[in-house]
């Protein structure tokens, strides 16, 4: 039987999606290729650095996300590079050919050039890197209850997240609530609700992508749980001291980085044309241009919405729809159809500040506050993948809750022993290639 | 007021139980020093490493634990040596003075001399480990389905555990249940059935502690799972390659080290009397021979115990008792009564043999099968620290045994790159100082 071999490069929501509705397609015979064993659920990756919830709970193995696709094989591995003449990827381990293929390889945090920042403000897009931030940010109050230097004790337990987007104003409102109730009672030499939390935001207002009425009310939000939201402030610097703004130095213990991100290097590494952000541009109906047969989806793809006339955002529902668009379009084209165009479905935003407050923009209506929040509880829960996941995610959020705890407040990594200054940070092992 | 400044150094289950005990009394004030943040039920590590529960649902914050102990302090920092002339101990942040102090550091795996096997076959004693363990027995799996090589295939296969105690007995168990029920059905080059496992021990049978009519028991149930058991061979050398045994090389991906211990150095380095373990020889109320204010408890506690005439093992009863002597005996010195003895009051002992089959010992009661594994069950649940975690456990179990699924089948490590080979193997961060 002469089946079409599609290969799916990352298992993220883009190449996810795209493999389900390929699952057991007659047509085609799927392999899809991740670094990783697991599926992450990003949206909730800064609950794992928050020590809300365990890197189980927000993650599965694409393994056992695939197993019963019988026509679908996962290999666990790492792709270097593509020969788009010979229809093959070169993995470690080998070549692969393909008859089409999907790029889905997501993006890392980008720097702006400025890529020796990242051992002094990790980004968020691993399970390594939210464990790596929840180590920072427990071991400066760790460290600031140990020292006896009123000074160094200010510092440490400052707190600066760069990036006033949806994951900065998470983080931020995160750390706001976490110093101010979970920690309150456990020191005895500092008080954690005095730690000093400052969001750093380069445009001139927080949440640009959101309507103004919301992110007014979001600032807020966050400025109840004790967050300084500083706009405008474009970053000159940072280093093992704290952040440098253009008229300011900010004396900080943990620096997160939130703003900007870039596209997997592969897109580059093959020739195509890419944006700014390393992302392919694509046709409209997501394939390469010139390369009919290699379509790219989520993070990694540059598709302007002819609708709006703007970039699409990395947001895992227009990854999920254009995974699904790639795998329609290769079925009906090997079922002899011609090729549509991806149009993209916008369901609106949300972004939650703390336990219990949220902002939505749906369509034209507008929500913010408790409403928005259960709103975007029940949204997450429903697309979190698996039922597992699912069912124990709402009960780590149930007891967070209502205790005001948090659960998963522990201090793990390699580099564990947070009492040794890292001078130069801990290698981030984060990002798609 | 003249309060007596009680020390405690390691927050495992000896140091916790006299915190405990400790908590809000108004003669002493209490500080407990640890290089760990959390609190480890290690009973359960085993399942953490074989990704049936997550970190956090068997460790919690020892900070937390002790909130509601006015009197208690908890410094996260690392115990350099000892002054007991001048009544201090060392940290990497100064020096703290004591009256009392209790040494509850712990052990981390022994290799007999041979510490350069360390990196080849991993101990079970921390998180770290147990994560470390997890990635290199599910990177096996995926090395073994991408590989083409069916020799080579065989050894990435072949799980070998070293030592026949109640942790090697759990290990290999559950290896043996994860290849033949949880990952059957998510390969497709691979049989995950055929994986081998070995469990290798040099005494002439294994659970030398338990009566013999439940250690044959427990190898029957072991074979059930598919592990071959190898007695009385002793264990030659260990390379990348596998294990080396008197007369016979068995080729292994995958090695772990579960037969002997090693206390904490601090003993020897305070020039204290030692046994070959490492762990210091006590006087019966649990004191140092000559420092009359300085107790050990725990694991780093060598103590005969008068009624078997044997060394008390390495338990978390054995140790949980003697946290709570020690502090008893605090109480009562301070309170002007003399000292007694420490008799060890044994309630048994049990193991584990996977999903739903244990053996357990109380007094002269024997059991095995089914019903062991409830009582093991009852136990772990009714001891494990903390709400949150209990109630999780219970979830997390109660969702594997009927699913026959693993919650926690994440590969994350700062060393997630399992198919890159690690030639030295990562560094261990465990054990106790």
């Amino acid at each position: 039987m002469d089946r079409k071999h599609v290969v799916i490069i990352g298992g993220g929501f883009a190449g996810l999606a795209a493999a389900k509705r390929l699952a057991n397609q007659p047509e085609v015979h799927v392999t899809l290729i991740d670094r990783r064993n697991h599926h992450l659920f990003q949206p909730l990756l800064y609950q794992v650095a928050m020590a809300g919830l365990s890197p189980a709970e927000i993650a599965a193995p694409i393994r056992s996300i695939l197993s019963g696709a019988e026509n679908s094989k996962v290999v666990c591995n790492e792709v270097k590079s593509l020969d788009t003449d010979r229809n093959l990827i070169v993995t470690n381990d080998g070549e692969i050919s393909y008859d089409y293929l999907l790029m889905a390889c997501g993006a890392k945090h980008g720097y702006f050039g400025n890529e020796h920042w990242e051992p002094f403000a990790p980004g968020l897009k691993t399970i390594e890197q939210a464990t790596e931030i929840r180590r920072r940010v427990l071991g400066s109050f760790e460290k600031a209850e140990a020292s006896n230097d009123s000074a160094e004790r200010k510092k440490l337990l400052t707190f600066v997240v760069v990036g006033g987007g949806p994951t900065g104003v998470e983080l931020a409102g995160a750390i706001g609530e976490m110093s101010r109730f979970t920690l309150s009672k456990d020191f005895r030499n500092i008080d954690p609700s005095s730690a000093r939390v400052i969001l750093v935001e380069a445009e001139p207002r927080i949440l640009g992508m959101f309507d103004e009425s919301l992110a007014t009310k979001a600032m807020r939000f966050l400025e109840q749980l004790g967050v300084q939201i500083w706009t405008s402030s474009r970053v000159k610097n940072i280093d093992a001291e704290g952040v440098e703004l253009a008229d300011e130095k900010i004396q900080a213990g943990t620096v997160l980085w939130a703003a900007g991100v870039q596209a997997s290097s592969l897109g580059k590494k093959c020739g195509f044309q890419c944006d700014r952000a390393g992302r392919i541009v694509v046709e409209k109906d997501l394939s390469v241009p010139d390369h009919s047969n290699i379509f790219v989806a989520g993070d990694q793809c540059s598709f302007i919405d002819p609708k709006s006339g703007k970039q699409l955002p990395g947001q895992a529902p227009v990854a999920a729809q254009q995974g699904r668009f790639v795998a329609d379009t290769i079925l009906q084209e090997v079922g002899g159809s011609t090729r549509s165009e991806f149009k993209y479905f916008d369901k609106g935003q949300m972004a939650t500040i703390g336990r219990s407050r949220a902002i939505a923009e749906v369509g034209k209506f507008r929500f913010a506050g408790f409403f928005a929040w259960l709103v975007w509880l029940v949204v997450h829960i429903f697309f979190l993948t698996g039922f597992r996941n699912r069912f124990f995610v709402v009960l780590s959020w149930a007891w967070s809750f209502f205790t005001f705890r948090r659960g998963a407040r522990l201090i793990v990594n390699k580099n564990w022993r947070f009492y040794e200054t890292p001078e130069n940070g801990p290698k981030q092992s984060g990002g798609p290639s």
